[in-house]
């Protein structure tokens, strides 16, 4: 038989535990299915005492987690500690430099961090893998790393996010408003106490730019992810869209276009942006309820592919980490984002005003004659065509008058915005939702 | 730069000129990804007069596809002639011999000869892939063999043939009948002249019977599934599914049983069925609809995976033969069933009486007293609990009687079949179909 592969555990919290559980309970199948036995050797948390349901004592300990880089029982370090910078880069650095393989579940260290330490992984010849960041259980870094890799990706797009997935899914069979369903979410440990990485896009930006440095043979950037969250969105919403045929997510969106410029050379326009959409009841995301995770790339030849699961929880996630750890088990390295770094298109940003697409807009106005006059105009005098409208009058509260537009650019609706900026009919700015292309 | 990767090209229908359309369009891509050009050097199919919109001049032709085999600018034969022996099957063994990778979408010869060719294969030190013979497109066979390869699969199901998912959605939308929406099915190119291999489940079944073996790392038994067909659905059923909140699909699905005797050794005990069930409308397979084919895999850490898109034509095939070949080009060979071939264990069929679930079935009844009475009594002496039960009257016709029972054994229905058996108030046999647990 062929020698174990000797893993490192950086960080115990129920992630951690899940792939010590994992790798307890599936141990047979696993040397089964990775040739040769995947073996725990040192594990690192800050506190030892901790209990955490798994019986620590056959593995090393370290106080010092950076410190079993250097054991030189160790071929793989896993990281499970989170956090962009501090510790958790400090490991994957020296890990990487020792010449041991490299597996995260490290969202936002990868999207900050991870160009610069694929480089060093390809200098060093060892892997560095992140299924986990992604999507949690899905296989879906695999999925466009190999699965789709014969196609020019020309979208891609998910539900990436399951706490809000499941806050939007909840409002939508309750009819709830939004902070009473996170509160509640925050209460049975769904949401954080501090919620704004999930609602407001930061944690699905993490993840969409590494999907589109992968699916597109780009610079991983996730500087320019435009996001926008979900605490605008009022149970009015749901209710027009649903009207409309629609119903709400939060997806990341991302696809490439030419260089408008020459003198750019390599340089491709990446589109990236998080935001709530409209997604019509027809297309397969529409049905994607509570916390779970489902992404879409649409290949050349491929056609429309989607890889739907749990997007969180010790054991999906455990199960990406350990599906890493047989790739380098069986020794599939390879480029970490696909295609070696130094050959990944340098990107800038692409502009979004010429896009086209319908958009949703809803307005919360005061209750008094001449505001939809009003608002008619400024739509008219941007060059925004209005497909339907409803205007809900309330009792005592401000009137709430949503629309849909035709398909049109997207700098016609921003026109439309900034025309009514400032307008003393207007209770709060405008929310402005797009609506998915099919 | 590294060597190109040489590929031969036997069959050039609609999926091989897709094969080739793909290789020259995404040229460039596939350089980056593969780390390595793909060249195809040589062709082969029976005229090689045929326009098929893709020029030929720059391949060696070869009258003899099992000639390729032999070539020495060749590094990878693909086979896309079909066909489980004859020609395809020659010209598989003939290029492991000669120390040639192979890739194939030949389900039916991975179905009937998979793990023979997989031991030559790994004999030989030779990739050998088929991710192509099962769901078209959809890298199902990635997503079993290495994404959710940290999981004990605790069932693998899904919708594994378009033709028959485009008729009973068809059927779903319009109310047609079965044998109006395979003729349109027919007229379009849709389904088969000679359609049974579609309609009777074969096809869905040696799907399964690969899934199955890569899923539970047990030898490939194509020659034990159950395979049931579609041909008695009726609009009726449909309706009656629908309004107790079920679709009708044709599901393959698999699990394991442990052995129930010790002397069995390792030998497993698996369950493979193809069959229309009711799928539960909140169940992501009943958003399923046209040609779409979807995989469910359930794993003990990962839960419910989900994999879906195109099942079947020219770009979604070749996007995944030419993923196989970029694995290939990377490396990236291993065990074709996830595991050597001396380590897959032996299955034995599993029983099906003792399963428990819900079943849907329905009588074609002579209208006359006392038939119900007779139905009715059947359940009963059977130990069928009747949960729901509708009676159709029909004006001429027979009596459409649908029921679905409690969750009981399945040996209880297959009772109540048959002691209804030869009854002069049948008009023709019970259909019976299980109802998908969630």
């Amino acid at each position: 038989m062929t020698e174990p592969l000797r893993i490192a555990l950086a960080g115990l919290g129920t992630v951690g535990a899940g792939v010590i559980r994992l790798i307890e309970t599936n141990a047979d199948l696993l040397t089964r299915r990775a040739g040769r036995e995947i073996r725990i050797t040192a594990v690192s948390a800050r506190d030892r005492g901790k209990d955490r349901g798994v019986d620590l004592s056959p593995y090393a300990w370290e106080d010092d987690m950076t410190a079993m880089a250097a054991r030189d029982d160790v071929d793989v370090v896993v990281e499970l500690v989170g956090g962009s910078d501090g510790p958790a880069l400090t490991l994957a650095r020296r890990a990487v430099a020792q010449g041991k393989s490299f597996v995260t579940a490290n969202k936002a260290m990868v999207a900050h961090h991870g160009l610069a330490l694929a480089r060093e992984a390809e200098a060093a010849g060892v892997a560095m893998k992140f299924e986990a960041a992604v999507a949690g259980g899905i296989p879906v870094i695999k999925g466009l790393r190999e699965g789709a890799a014969a196609n020019a990706i020309e979208r891609v797009y998910g539900i990436l996010n399951g706490t809000c997935n499941y806050i939007l899914s909840t409002m939508e069979d309750t009819g709830a408003d939004f902070a009473d369903v996170l509160a509640e979410a925050q209460a049975m440990g769904y949401a954080e106490a501090d919620p704004s990485f999930d609602i407001d896009g930061i944690d699905a930006g993490h993840k969409l730019s590494i999907m589109a440095s992968i699916a597109f043979g780009t610079e991983l950037d996730f500087a320019n992810v435009g996001a926008d969250g979900i605490r605008r969105i009022l149970s009015a919403d749901i209710a027009q869209a649903d009207a409309l045929g629609y119903v709400i997510r939060l997806l990341g969106m991302a696809n490439v276009e030419p260089a408008t410029d020459a003198a750019d050379g390599d340089t491709v326009r990446l589109f990236q942006r998080v935001h709530p959409f409209l997604v019509p009841k027809d297309h397969p995301l529409a049905h994607v309820d509570g916390a779970t995770n489902a992404v879409v790339a649409e290949g050349n030849f491929s056609g429309r592919l989607l890889f739907q699961g749990a997007g969180a929880g010790d054991g999906p996630t455990a199960s990406a980490v350990v599906a890493d750890i047989i790739d380098i088990a069986r020794g599939e390295i390879g480029a970490p984002f696909s295609i070696p770094v130094s050959e990944l298109n340098p990107t800038a940003p692409a502009q979004t005003g010429h896009r086209t697409g319908k958009a949703y807009l809803r307005f919360q106005v005061v209750d008094k004659p001449g505001v939809l006059a009003e608002l008619a105009a400024a739509m008219r005098d941007a060059g925004v065509s209005i497909e339907s409208l409803i205007q809900k009058g309330a009792g005592d509260g401000p009137v709430l008058v949503a629309m849909v537009t035709h398909e049109g650019e997207e700098a016609c609706v921003d026109k439309a915005v900034e025309l009514l900026s400032g307008s003393p009919s207007l209770v709060e700015a405008p929310l402005v939702m797009h609506i998915l292309k099919q």
